[in-house]
């Protein structure tokens, strides 16, 4: 099934089919960043319970008519993708104030935002993923005043249905980071992974940090909080 | 004419008018700040220059229909502004990439924006002037929505007069700082100063930088270029 690698990612390896098709197989690693990269660790399993929860998390956009490069999972780490160029954007929407935002800006952590607050970041390594606004964004990417409008309304559409799953599994979503890329055909879809690598999940009752937030701060177990997200999920009535 | 101290900032003393009405006394004052602070010095004469080529902008700005605070100059180093209560936005229009912008999102000096690109950053001094987008302004501030549109539409407006006014001085406007201030009747109307600590110019035909940069960077006498710049703005056909 699987062919040449075709790129290595902080969390995923992502490659060819093995007949070259416009499908690729994306690989979750094992390993953990954060801060850019600069705090660095492995977590046996971590690739799996991604690989799960991602699955889980497209599907379900899928039944709710949120398109997505998802097409199946392969096995416990692996999936089978459509090919997209990703557009170098991180789109992060945030429903409260958590992580960076709270530095960044000196607004406090659970500040809710209402309407949510939609920001955008390069994503360029060596520039440590900056802070763009719009206008940045139609300079050092090729995407249009039109596209970036539809991104911003899939992320906000986005946002209500993963509230919804992630409520009906007991946890508040704080913020998340979504990738968009292209299709052969230049239509825009989700791509990426939806994890809680890429999220902020507190548990509804007592507002225990449910996502990467243990790793990053090191306050809980990883593999154990990622475990718990999983099976929450599969109990949850929405990810049915 | 000038009553109690208002307020200090960095570059500028903001006074009461003696009998209390709604005009302020600004008093240029001789330092010189750069890096949010952490370069300082003092230029005797500064406080002088800027206030004159800050009178000398303003009054060219309203006889191209750009309404500001600025009523008229007291002295070499004091002016007579409407008071208003200035909105923690620093608008920043770039037509071609140069200081911050370069580091921040590696784009080589020089390279041109067509359309210009306008950045936001919230003026807060403890969180070293943050860049930020346009929900966080709503979320920081008490502009909306409307009244950015407008902001940004004169920031562009502005830049077109001061293009011209430049160009006829023999300098090109690389970037420049605007902020903006709210009258008692809650009109936005174009604010502090505009001068060579808040624009970079450019020698038109040596490329010779002419402004604050000499000052940031080490590279000239501050007090002779902005010198300079007065006697250019006051030989130029557009300033009279």
């Amino acid at each position: 099934m699987k062919g040449s690698l075709l790129y290595e990612g902080k969390a995923k390896r992502v490659y060819h089919t093995a007949d070259e098709s416009d499908q690729l197989v994306l690989s979750y690693k094992d390993d953990a960043t954060a801060f850019n990269g600069k705090k660095k660790d492995e977590f046996a399993g971590k690739g799996r319970l991604n690989n799960l929860i991602t699955s889980k998390v497209f599907q379900y956009l899928h039944q709710h008519n949120i398109t997505t490069h998802f097409i199946k999972a392969l096995n416990d780490t692996e999936q089978l993708v459509r090919r997209t160029d990703i557009i170098p954007l991180e789109v992060v929407v945030r429903n409260q104030a958590a992580g960076s935002i709270t530095r960044r800006l000196g607004i406090e952590e659970k500040t809710s935002f209402t309407p949510p607050i939609i920001e955008l970041f390069y994503k360029k390594d060596e520039l440590n993923d900056p802070l763009i606004n719009d206008v940045h964004a139609y300079h050092l990417t090729d995407i249009t005043e039109q596209e970036l409008t539809f991104i911003k309304q899939q992320a906000l559409d986005i946002n209500i249905e993963l509230q919804k799953l992630f409520r009906s599994a007991g946890l508040t979503l704080v913020d998340f980071k979504l990738e968009f890329g292209r299709l052969k055909d230049g239509t825009i879809v989700l791509s990426d992974e939806i994890s809680p690598d890429t999220c902020r999940l507190w548990d509804k009752e007592t507002g225990e940090k449910m996502d990467k937030d243990v790793f990053r701060e090191s306050t809980g177990d990883l593999i154990d909080t990622y475990t718990k997200i999983l099976h929450r999920l599969e109990e949850s009535v929405c990810a049915k």
